[in-house]
């Protein structure tokens, strides 16, 4: 995926339609491609060269709206078979990580590449990711998702159980998105430049513990533990108020550099 | 700034130093420096080849640990006569509204730099911000800021009033950092792309109340209003607990999309 | 409803009873009485004289836990055709509004009788709630469910239009469960004691803005505005961690005093 | 501490007078007593028959406003030598837990007696507290504490270690106020009536899984854990938005009842 400069969208683009009763739809443009839904069919080929921001009609008449989906659409439509990480997660991750433009970075687990989308997108062209996986059909999902968005090339995809080690060094940051975080420490030292940048996102307060205290016997330092809340709000004028419910939890994250 | 693939500080690098109270310092290394504090001083020189990661001694002999500060160091740090925005807030800005590589990105205004400052690492070289700012100070100290950044050359500061519009035409992304953005939604649009990226963050429902009405007045759309909370835990493992208080509210932040 | 000092149920008494699937289910024992679920049914008569904390069977074997419930749920199980406030919100408002024994407080509305039913449980035998209504189904609905816990003699219901004033002069307290409370400030201050406790719950930003506009304009100060989150956690040891979701708001709450 | 039906102040009334910074002072009148504050004095004598929401001056000339504290006013200000129980807390252990007129009550350890304060206060003349405490100088000043409030009658003190047993049988409801309350639920058991209600607070997780550990391995059932975030808005109604700063963490509420 290339940044659209294009005010039409094209081949390829990956479109967000919205529909009357403002549902999205998240898919990926080819001549001969239908869009299906219980509101009609629009041909790809009608969505072709149309300006964003714009509306299509399904063969019924009804209206749906066609946007370019930010990599936070992208991110919350993907297939998976896993839990992913979400955009207020990873929005915080990549800043305090450091990953941005040129940077190389490991994680593991794959998962169903959510996060490596992310990462991918926020690296650009001139950084890598270096994606380790142990369960085959993960990887598979991962990589097949990282496809579609146009990042393989980004990406080193690896079927391997990281407790034999990464194959890198020096890398700039590393993110365990694995559920016993503190058996890889060894591992993710020898991998980490000294005062790299270390992450990891576990769902409960067991994990947590368990990792900060291997993160101590290890020397790292800096380590920040928190977790983030996104409420979002009724977008009413008139009538502003917060929605009734919210996403109470997905996970505590744990930052920390390790020391020479 | 680029990226560190040095395991080394050098001559021009940002480094955080811890203090033996836990105190972060952050400076720019240059030959000549001398760095001070109530725990010693410290040399830059003596800095300056050193692994990131390690530590160093005062010439009062208390140790201080080096490691390289991450982009959300530099932002929160960044001098200010204004109030700033977050790290929690930016980095959720970044995904929703897609400012990655090579994006094109307006903002009004400049304030102290710090929202200037992430957006210029977040599109790369070869993206560009557009940053305005009616205040000839504050752009002075955002320049300024930027510039210490290293990444003065993917900016352009303007120092106008929006109200008369802005130069630029179908950029990206555009985000009013104004504490009147219903005003300007006019402006808005002839400079955003037909489905672009809009953003805004105030710190009243007021103002959210007031935006809301003409966003729906102007033509806009998938219209997003949220708040995000950013809570730390005692990184102790066997006394693990949010921390005693935090930052209850920083703003709001709203997204939408203008229809063509 | 009093103090169940037995220690076994009893007619008349509520119980909380917990099924296999840990759905609660509660009601009120009369000799006659058969509760249905689709694990079974059980005879009121088996459950008058069994011990709280005990188990008991359905005709088709499946075992039920039986327990006293609390007036908070109670509260939340009571029978309603309005929004009804929630024991995050009422045990706050208690405390803050001071609403203990043998205090006399005004309600406007009594919708469901929700918050009734707390003031009543709060007040004890010797204070008194009036409860203002103008929806005739509201308040029969409200007198019902205050009748079943039986409370009834320690609330005056009036299906009256607040804007015509209260009948009450110097209560202690007054909660405004209303949309528009901006509109009945001075019937609030003929009716509440000079220094009394003002209460107000609404669901929305500017409901708040409204209502604070009107009582700075009518002389109450020690102005108070707050919302209360409440968050679960998955009770599971080895795996603590909050629940995936939880109720993002249920209103805003005002406190404040009028002056004399 | 009875229920003011006076419209004035009387002697032995608590008095809350906010200062014209609004700064609140919270103390009781005696007819020698004198306030001292920086913005001058003023004679109890004077506030003594005065009307409650009424203004007072000190010899400076200084405008207090006087109104009367509620039982979360009383219970914040109190005199402590430990971290107490706040409103948010214990307003939502009130209903949770059925502590209403007439229960009786038993809490370890009395800690500063801020809970215990709200317990007297919510279980009226005809419900009574029993509050266990093994350090003298705790319980002294809890004792002190209730004594001022006037509740002296409704609570009987005991400095014992609850390790060996509370002297209470089938009591209503039993809070622990410790530490490591997973040690005391033999003890715990032997006091509550069967299906009573069982209360904790603690401030780590650690504490938390320990705890639930525990209430399994002791039969307790419709165990409940949750935490409760209250956050304040400024109440300026052009510029309604949350406080700054917020409380961040308190504690962890845990309820549960024995089963027979």
């Amino acid at each position: 995926m290339t940044t659209h400069k294009s005010i039409t969208a094209n081949e390829g683009d990956f479109v967000l339609l919205v529909d009357p009763r403002n549902k999205e739809h998240i898919f990926q443009l080819n001549t001969a491609g239908i869009f299906q839904t219980n509101h009609g069919t629009i041909k790809h080929a009608d969505l072709i060269g149309n300006a964003w921001g714009s509306f299509v009609k399904t063969h019924l008449g009804k209206e749906f709206m066609m946007v370019e989906p930010s990599i936070s659409d992208l991110i919350v439509s993907i297939k998976r078979t896993t839990t992913i990480m979400y955009p207020k997660d990873i929005g915080y991750i990549l800043l305090k990580m450091n990953i941005g433009e040129g940077v190389n970075v490991v994680e593991a687990g794959s998962g169903s590449g959510a996060l490596t989308s992310a990462f991918c997108w926020a690296v650009g062209s001139s950084g890598h990711v270096y994606s380790y996986e142990i369960r085959h059909d993960s990887q598979n999902l991962a990589r097949k998702n990282i496809n579609k968005l146009g990042y393989i090339d980004r990406v080193t995809f690896k079927e391997k159980d990281v407790s034999f080690g990464f194959d890198e060094e020096n890398v700039d940051a590393l993110f365990l998105d694995v559920p016993n975080p503190e058996d890889y420490l060894v591992q993710v030292r020898e991998t980490l430049r000294p005062g790299g940048f270390f992450g990891n996102l576990v769902p409960t307060m067991n994990q947590v513990s368990s990792l900060l205290e291997s993160l101590i016997a290890h020397g790292f330092a800096l380590i920040d533990v928190c977790e983030i809340m996104l409420r979002f709000y009724k977008p009413v004028p008139s009538r502003l108020r917060p929605e009734d419910r919210m996403t109470a939890h997905t996970g505590f994250l744990t930052f920390a550099r390790p020391l020479s």
